[in-house]
């Protein structure tokens, strides 16, 4: 009897219209675990009772095997947990994170084949994770996925803040449209001239996707823990509003190459009614592996200038050395070539700004362009491009060390891999070594142009593997990455916080070449920001770079919205990019870019619309010190800082850098207002930013 | 009028029907350039007053460009030099190699693009290198090489000697035919069960690839110094008998890529019309660069055994130590996991090997299956399938160390890659700071299955270099490189000479499989050991593998001839590979394996013809001891040995291991006959030699 009433148990269980549910801590979410009639696995997530992705499936498509690894399932477990921990990052916006969340994990077993997956979901109270988990099982070792067949049965045509699907690249500007207005918008965002471009052959667009519904529920699709697998884009049914996995592919049609043991990265969406709370979300980091780096203590915030801009502003300043091209590394002699005299990163213009980084208590100079091979650095067809511990002639890397730890500020270190990455592995131990031995700790990386090996993209398995290896070679050499052109980030950086900062999306480059749209940082945060920090390199004074020749590139905001920038656009590197004449010119504005903080107890979210304005007030480490920045789009806007935030019963003096009245993006946006205020938690300062302007507020306690 | 005659000079130098001849420094051999009418560049190779080679054209299919770089050619200049010069190789066949060759080089412009292209020819008195140089030039830098465009025009319809053309493997059995018999057979050959294999997809053929024509000319074709290009394979026209060549591409299509600075490898025509010329030539090493390793000192031929043969025999010994294997290197602790106790590599078992290979004198012991991994090596789909750091539990490294210190012996490390290259390349330097730490000096590396990075090919240029950055990578470390299933050499070891030796050929192991013909090691040394030594393993006694249990195999060869193999397979590297039982069952043969020399001041090659017998002797380097060895096909023999070779007036005493009477490789292949005889200079002795058999001799000065 009792082994009847088990069968029927068993039986129930594994019936294929059988579903289950996992609510969030706060119940407003709640997750739906269903099988298909055929065995396919489903989830649905409801928001404050409404579906807000409605019925998906899930599963895989393999490789060599006739039948999708996506139906003919049945549960064979069903595991409950739930917790509620802290943590302490390395560095952060949050001095401590809470990690709150219930689990349920769904085993699952393929009855023609045997093979078992498991599907973990995560709730947390501002949205979703789940992961695929492939358990070492009797039938099963290795297999390929051709694609994962997740889906995102969204419930209406949301406003999109997307970037075209592409495998190579995502420095395209974004773009906000209907999901039903992409296909007529993307064919033209796809020209954009890029270096590397490998562009999805369907409608397809990346992630982190920031969407918002009709009736102002805001979603935000992305992944967490990107290891030993492909980046994943989103292809997009512009009709159903459903949105499936689209994994990079390798150049021979391979998705992901597959052991038992493993997992898949998670699959996040978050989901919230005040777009602040996607500002606010840990999900990401909190689906990701805790710290493993065991002594952390060499990984600090940084602020840094660097030999840098001047290569963009078309004053003739440039990373070679010598006219001469046709170098081949290990054995063309670069003393023996004449120099043209415009290499920006010779001895004497470096010490020019490690003057200026001690005297303005920088932490850091960036020097691109120190190294041999930048006069011929073809991408994709030139496998050994530079030589990452030979410096130009008149880069003395022995004189500058010494000079540089005289004044107490760093060099940091620049590897251009051009992409030709194996060779990047072969000299890395060597170049990581010469780092040591020369006094850096910190390397910025980049992936410009096509990858070798050649049957790969930026965005592949093989790709993400290299981006993981390099930063965990690093740290055993504790040096921190700040990696360009690389996949963009998902959350790794709690697990590795070596990595302290990525490019991995349109930066402040572009301002030198075909611009930056005026709403471009008010979507970063709610997009690429999403996954981690970005080195975006703000704090532009001259955005006008007529004035050095022959760019006639126009910057995208006022002065102020730069320095608003420190603060909105979160990272613990942080660049004063411009060049030190345009400092000087501007030593009041500078100010604040001395003083902002890059690493921080609290954040509050003050205000935030994607695509609009975002405001953020935050703490910085260890310090009764707090900033706010505040920016607008193309259109000027009156915020209300809300200064609650501050702790109760005392006073603060708070400096603001503000707009002039006749500030715009445009036509001048140089115009710029400095003033003091007293101020308390009980303040409400309505202040007014002009079109593509900004406000910076430094606020110190009265003592 | 000076101008004009200038003038008229250059028109007759570049009309299109100027031709240019350079003769071998013996006259035998004339190489003729010329230029087609529409500027295609052609040569003609003339032996004894006959073509060899008829007119062939020269030039490059490039891809992204429209036009070949095969015609609308102009000479520019030609230059003739000669040269005569010896230079003493590290390790060889020879103390002295004599390099006596004219050159002439002819600069070419193709006349619509402006692009140079230089082409040097070296005549030699046993035949002909060329090879395309990319001069620096104005108008060109980097190109992709789609295929390259050199025929070999052959006279007539060859007995030839040949695999299939594969870019993933050269292991095939080596076929005799005609060249118009070739394409009723290749698809029969391909179906040979090999590790990885990538057809080319027309009648192709691999290098070296050994000829002779209908009226007893010798022909061979290959290549020398294979640096930075795809290795060559060639199309086969079986109405024509053109051959030409056929590039191995990448999977994404590219042949080469190139800069220019840059030269093709060495074309390579042996000629002559006598077989022995063939063997005896120099051509190959003369033709790549010199040693570039300072301090040689380290490199040491070798003769080795090791814990390898048992695991083909079929008696139950493996590479593997457990079971279990779901195997996750850096995860997976093998401590915790139940050995199966059949793993061979224990410490125990090598021991054993040490002290046998002490006892007799063996210089080393190569040991397969000491580190984790072995349990789940599944080539291509998995990147981390070995560590090559970390021993199995019952491998005790250090213990060893100073076992085999102890006892005067070296452990030979090994690397089996399983072709995950670029896994192997992150862990090459641990490595090989592990081999240092443990006192081993060789590594026997292996690339069984596909290759990762999964656009490539054995073959292909990306492996190309491969497999020269391990080898100069090696040299860092004062590591000798003994590769298998590489890119067949072609005589980088001059350059190189810690590669010490490679397999890239169908070797003993076979004789567990599928087999191996009695006439294979009769045609090896006319093909593949034409680019260098090769690791054949011989010295298989027991060669009935049905002995041991399952395995149905049976040797190709009487014991005899496996004696003969260590003078007629020239190598440095020379292994013992039966197991130790089978040496004691046969202690007096087992002599001839113990006294053998593995360098050499001098050798003869007495009696060859490729396909039927081969007779070598060579003098022992720095001893007055000399040792000949001499096979035969499956048709037994009778050899005339000539000892004109010992130095007049002298008495030496042979010690002589022949087949015996009743010998047969199929019915009585342990039958032999061991015994001495005084002879002189004079001595001609007749032999002879059992169906598959052979005979060794040693010969020593009577004092």
């Amino acid at each position: 009897m009792k082994k009847l009433i088990l069968y029927l148990i068993a039986l129930l269980f594994s019936y294929s219209g059988y579903c289950q549910k996992l609510t969030s801590p706060d119940n407003q979410l709640v997750l739906t675990f269903s099988l298909l009639p055929n065995g396919t696995p489903t989830y649905q997530l409801d928001y404050k009772g409404q579906p807000i992705i409605r019925n998906s499936k899930m599963g895989f498509a393999l490789l060599h095997v006739d039948r999708p690894l996506a139906e003919g399932f049945r549960i064979t477990d069903t595991q409950f947990t739930s917790s509620d921990t802290t943590w302490e990052p390395v560095w952060g916006e949050e001095k401590e994170i809470r990690d709150n969340h219930r689990e349920m994990l769904v085993c699952l077993q393929q009855e023609k084949t045997d093979w078992q997956v498991n599907i973990r979901f995560r709730l947390f109270n501002d949205g979703l994770g789940f992961r695929y988990e492939f358990p070492v099982q009797p039938n099963l070792r290795h297999f390929r996925i051709q694609n994962e067949l997740t889906e995102f049965s969204l419930t209406g045509d949301h406003k999109t803040f997307w970037i075209p699907a592409d495998y190579d690249t995502n420095e395209f500007p974004i773009t906000t449209s209907s999901l039903s207005g992409i296909a007529a918008l993307i064919d033209e965002v796809r020209k954009e001239p890029l270096a590397a471009k490998s562009p999805a052959p369907n409608l397809a667009v990346q992630t982190p996707l920031m969407m918002k519904s009709a009736n102002g529920i805001y979603v935000n699709i992305h992944e967490a823990a990107l290891i030993n697998y492909p980046a994943m884009h989103l292809n997009v049914n512009d009709q159903t509003f459903q949105l499936s996995a689209h994994l990079t592919p390798d150049k021979t049609g391979n998705g992901a190459f597959m052991q038992t043991g493993s997992a898949t990265p998670w699959r996040t969406i978050m989901v919230s009614d005040d777009a602040r709370d996607i500002l606010a979300s840990n999900l990401i980091v909190n689906l990701n592996e805790p710290c493993k780096i065991k002594d952390t203590s060499w990984i600090k915030p940084t602020k840094y200038m660097g030999v840098w801009w001047e290569y963009f502003t078309g004053g003739g300043s440039t990373w070679s050395y010598t006219d001469y091209s046709d170098i081949i590394i290990g054995q063309t002699d670069y003393t023996k070539l004449k120099p043209h005299g415009r290499h920006g990163a010779n001895t004497q213009h470096v010490k020019e700004y490690i003057d200026f980084a001690a005297k303005h208590g920088f932490d850091a100079v960036l020097v691109e362009g120190w190294n041999e091979g930048w006069e011929d650095n073809h991408a994709y067809i030139k496998e050994r491009i530079y030589s990452f511990t030979k410096p130009y002639p008149d880069f003395d890397a022995k004189e500058l060390q010494q000079y540089a730890a005289a004044k107490g500020v760093k060099i940091i270190m620049h590897h251009e891999t051009t992409s030709s990455v194996v060779n990047y592995e072969h000299q890395m131990h060597d170049a990581f070594r010469f780092m040591v031995d020369h006094g850096y700790d910190a390397v910025k990386t980049g992936y410009v142009g096509g990858i070798i090996p050649r049957s790969e993209h930026h965005d592949s398995q093989w790709m993400v593997n290299h981006y993981n290896y390099v930063t965990e070679t690093a740290a055993d050499y504790k040096i921190m990455v700040n990696s360009h052109e690389a996949v963009r980030p998902t959350g790794i950086h709690r697990t590795w916080p070596n990595w302290i900062a990525q490019e991995s999306a349109r930066g402040t480059e572009f301002e030198s070449f075909k611009g930056i749209a005026p709403d471009h940082t008010t979507i970063l945060p709610f997009t690429r920001l999403v996954g981690g920090p970005m080195d975006y390199t703000p704090g532009i004074f001259q955005g006008d770079l007529s004035v050095y020749g022959s760019n006639p590139a126009k910057g995208s905001s006022t002065l102020v919205k730069q320095l608003a920038l420190y603060v909105t656009m979160y990272s613990p590197l942080q660049m004063a990019a411009d060049l030190i004449e345009n400092y000087d010119r501007f030593p009041d504005a500078f100010q604040f870019i001395k003083d902002v903080a890059v690493d921080w107890d609290n954040t509050w979210i003050l205000e935030a619309e994607p695509g609009d304005y975002i405001t953020i007030a935050r703490k910085s480490k260890g310090k009764n010190e707090w900033f706010v920045g505040g920016i607008t789009d193309e259109n000027p806007r009156e915020s209300i800082i809300d200064f609650s935030f501050l702790p109760k019963g005392k006073k603060y003096i708070a400096t603001i850098y503000a707009d002039g009245k006749d500030a715009d993006w445009r036509t001048n946006p140089q115009s710029y207002l400095i003033s003091s205020k007293t101020i308390s938690q009980k303040t409400k300062l309505k202040q007014r930013l002009a079109p593509s302007g900004g406000v910076a507020i430094r606020i110190r306690e009265i003592e």
